[in-house]
């Protein structure tokens, strides 16, 4: 019996798991907690004009993809028109079988364009025009593209100094979904980047006040907080190798900053810099009832060539090595031991870390909130069937996957939203098949319940959306 | 075909996986090497007053759970009553589908209750009436409860400076089955610990003599080493992150020991001290003919507050991720070397070092004994099914399973033996699996004769019981 | 159902598994990139006296095994006869169940002496008679062995100090295969190994010239790789614990060359040597168009008193926990950056950095050649069904498994070609498992095509063999 490819019981592989998809999960709204959405986009609820644009330009998975089967940067991120663009990786997706691009490429035409061929350089020109002839619908609109996954609540990620312009104007517009702001503060942590001092007096500049020390700075980040909270901002999110015990007994935080007016600190003091800011923020955090989201572990611009070429988030980040467990139990224990210690989501990117980063949550549970600290989603690389099915087991096994606030998208593509269902299809799969093996006791009604939680009813409680 | 929750055949997925465990695993007697179950209570072979007491109170595995679940601190470790614990758990039960709790729950109901039932708020207060009024019956006292489940030998886990009264008084009752002694000296090693020199005073005291020198030190635990020798002790044990390569040239052990007295060493001096401890208890165990385990890899007490509170073990240790390899290498070669390195047991807690201490196991087999350097069996954490098949797996790829001397529950409980059952079902399924598969021959006699090694004659002939 | 053992569908679970081993990968020639095979033994095809030499003598995978079973060190590497040898093996076959020595053990038996008894003590003394009787004959020459396995090229492991006269003879010699050399400098990148002085002595000697500075090492070498590549050489291959960030400003690579004439160097000396060679060399192999291997992870000759007793690779090697991503990333980058990064080969040895190698390889394709950097077949202790499917799992999901170059024996032995057959096995019944479960499309034809591509034509396009 061979399943027909991507019917409507894909990756569904017994009767319960159907049962537990179709009867209870597929239903459910998104709440996409996590993306790289830009706000003027959606709130100008622009049409693309190609699907190159739409589905090519910008998505680094699809970059590192080509480049690997050969294909020339002209192709990928260079002079190249849209449709020879278009062509290229058409071509390169017969050689993904097996990736989970070869998955989401054929979701998403399906889904979106009602598409059943599977895309390939015979196939492409016939799909390159009816695509770019559906874009330009008054149903292809960006929100348009959110409503039919759905959506009922996205959270962009947004810079303390920006004004959220486009935030107020849909908060006014009363759209089907709401999009709300997230708070991301790394360029005011990382304060040996070249451009620290910028990110300064952009900051400057939104609070109308002068910044001289750390003390200011911290004032300025609070009155962002409160800013983005009025526009109904409740995460924060951050990006870094990993937290560290930084503890610099003889020196003070003002003295650092002060001192990077002048010149570069050293390893030590950027890192104490860094811990500290971010220390202090998680107090606000916890003060607001916001969620802190820590996106630990990738080694970023590994290659210079092509970051001078074509800048950051180009296909040219991967999955680092570095020391965990010591940092963050350092930073979650002192939040805790102020009883200062924010809802927290965290997010490791090398899936050897799973249990560490799934016990670790376990350390900090207060009873406050049921799954106060989450263990989250599969990320980035790990963002595919057996990633999500190695997170979904070692949370199962270490935690409460009933209490699991379940997927985002972390995607900058409108089209990405298939990856909810991809996610709820493996969540259902993995539940049927324990019913089927005797390892769950065969109650859909309850299990189904558990699946709704997972798919929308925990985080819309968690986030008190 | 839905196979029914928790029946005679559960986590035996086809009929020779079946007949393994039913006519080879089930019926082997078990040998408990390591847990800590209290010697007095055995002694004194009690009966527990409530459920909520033999159950809940001290298993920090539920209370992670409880505190996950957003149950107050009152219900978990707190004041509330023994009724309100419990119906807080049954509470929570259901959220801990796809855990171990969930499977450890309703077997030890079955095993040692005969409920049948599943656990929940709508369940517990009858089971919570039943399992007291069982509790109160000569059939439930611990002693009855180990013979229960065909216990032969259990070890036990105790500091040097115990006298072992309990064990003495077990040597000379004559039960079904042997309480023996674990030698387990962290405390002597852990020379920066606040309590480490009362803890010298309490070995001075049970020994007699002065404890001025570094030799003193080890003379007396030579000296207990004979007396837990004497009561039939065969196993050491030690907790620690990991080993270390620490190498002080110019300073000596006594030196150190000498300081400690009046002030607190730096890291190096106290990694130093730990490890030549280690080393020279290590030749004793040699000469004893006995087991070291080593179970490495925690980080622990991470919550300062709850630590405060409730203090060691109580559920907020987590999994660290320390270097192992350079430690462990050293440490076992140098012992190699003077040919004096004893059996050892070499536990993982982070299971991303499962093949590292598969195949660091592997370098000082000798030949002296089959499986002379064991991988331990998945500990803690990974003590689940996902964690069992993988260290099954990895040990069968990687060393012999053949030679394997199984498992144990480093259990604080007298409820929790099943998890023998628990691992033999798991062994006898994936053997059974591989033979329909076609990857083993189909002998079910000699593979049943494997499985009885692992379950129990194994262990047998390792440790000589 | 119950699959017979090791029958002509082994491994592979379903139909299509079976169409695409039996239709498509089973007569694929082997190209085996890496391996250690003697070079004189090849160009005089000998013939091997007896199983016990052919088979055991040299296998540090039986060689642990029989340690772990008990076996004494005299059965092993001693001065017990091949006779006795082999029964000791015999009686250790079936306490092999589950790791991959019983497989490969029945293959070997099966494939090269057509025998289907499983080997244990009962069957030893036959089939040591008959494979010793075979062995005499000259269809078991060593020619005979490879060609009876479809060989096409096989790569030798070579020194640079090697005069490669066994290549140049079998150059000539017109064979049905290609035995050509690879390039492995390890000795002279190890600045403070015991014998680095000598090795620049021999290298002395066969270039003709004085190597006084680090310039003339380098100049040598290049000599070397001339000379290799007038030879065929496609590869070079490297072996080490990691790849560092080894800088050292103020000192000159060499001031540290002479320096060593005269002592041994700091760790931080070594380290920039070792680095600064590998990267000009890498720079030469791009020069040439070769394939540069890095094969990282190992702790080696962990157990002295057998490294004294037998030397190295005697079993006593194993799986190390080295931070991998910021070396790997530096040097590569270093390369990419002077846009004179080789085609390069990432092997890892702990399977705890499968994602971050498959991440980090692709990082550097730059279009130019399909799948340029390549992550590595599971090598050594991973080289096993279980690390075979996470390798190959692990690049499909982070890679172009459609890319992949494939399987190589990394073999001492002539007898362990089978390797690629079950390698072949392995993936078809991956790729039959993703088109019975609907995963993928049920193309044979296409899929056929790619699994043709993994076994051999990849290998041939990329090596242009």
């Amino acid at each position: 019996m061979i399943k027909p490819f991507l019917d409507e019981n894909f990756l569904l592989q017994n009767t319960t798991a159907e049962r537990l998809f179709h009867e209870y999960a597929k239903h459910q709204p998104i709440i996409d907690y996590h993306n790289h959405l830009p706000p003027d986009e959606i709130a100008n609820d622009i049409n693309f004009s190609t699907i190159t644009d739409i589905w090519l330009n910008g998505d680094h998975y699809k970059w590192r993809a080509m480049r690997a089967n050969g294909i020339d940067e002209s192709y990928i991120s260079g002079a190249a028109n849209e449709k020879e663009k278009f062509l290229r990786w058409a071509e390169t997706v017969p050689y993904t079988m097996r990736n989970p691009l070869y998955h989401w490429t054929h979701m998403e035409l399906q889904r979106y364009f009602g598409i059943q061929e599977l895309l390939n350089l015979g196939t492409a020109s016939a799909i390159y025009a009816q695509t770019n002839a559906d874009l330009q619908t008054a149903g292809f609109s960006v929100k348009s593209l959110l409503q039919k996954m759905n959506v009922e609540v996205i959270c962009t990620t947004d810079c303390p100094s920006d004004d959220l312009s486009f935030h107020k104007k849909e908060m006014n517009g009363g759209q089907g979904f709401k999009m709300l702001p997230t708070f991301r503060p790394d360029k005011f942590m990382n304060i040996n980047d070249d451009g620290f001092l910028k990110y300064i007096e952009k900051l400057e500049n939104i609070t109308g006040g002068n910044i001289s020390t750390a003390d200011d700075l911290l004032a300025a980040l609070e009155n962002r907080i409160a800013y983005f909270n009025a526009l109904g901002c409740q995460l924060s999110d951050h990006g870094l190798p990993g937290l560290k015990v930084a503890v610099l007994s003889d020196v003070k935080l003002d003295a650092i900053f002060k001192k990077r007016k002048k010149e570069k600190l050293n390893n030590r003091e950027a890192a104490f810099f860094q811990m500290e800011i971010l220390f202090q923020l998680a107090k606000m955090y916890h003060q607001r009832k916001w969620t802190m989201q820590l996106h630990l572990g990738p080694i970023r611009n590994n290659n210079f060539r092509l970051f001078k070429l074509i800048g950051a988030d180009s296909g040219c980040d991967s999955i680092g090595d570095y020391s965990q467990a010591e940092g963050l139990s350092y930073f979650l224990n002192r939040l805790d031991a102020e009883e200062k210690l924010p809802k927290t989501i965290l997010y490791n990117l090398n899936p050897s870390d799973n249990e560490l980063f799934a016990t670790m949550a376990g350390n900090f549970n207060d009873g406050t909130v049921p799954g106060k600290i989450q263990w989250g989603s599969a990320w980035w690389f790990l963002d595919q069937k057996d990633g999500m099915e190695k997170q979904l087991n070692t949370l199962s096994n270490m935690g409460l996957l009933s209490r699991f606030i379940g997927m985002l998208t972390d995607s900058r593509s409108f089209l990405s939203f298939p990856r909810h269902e991809y996610f709820r299809r493996i969540l259902c799969n993995l539940i049927g098949r324990d019913v089927h093996n005797g390892e769950l006791p065969n109650d859909v009604k309850w299990l189904g319940q558990m699946v709704e939680n997972i798919c929308y009813k925990n985080a819309k409680m968690y986030f008190k959306f």
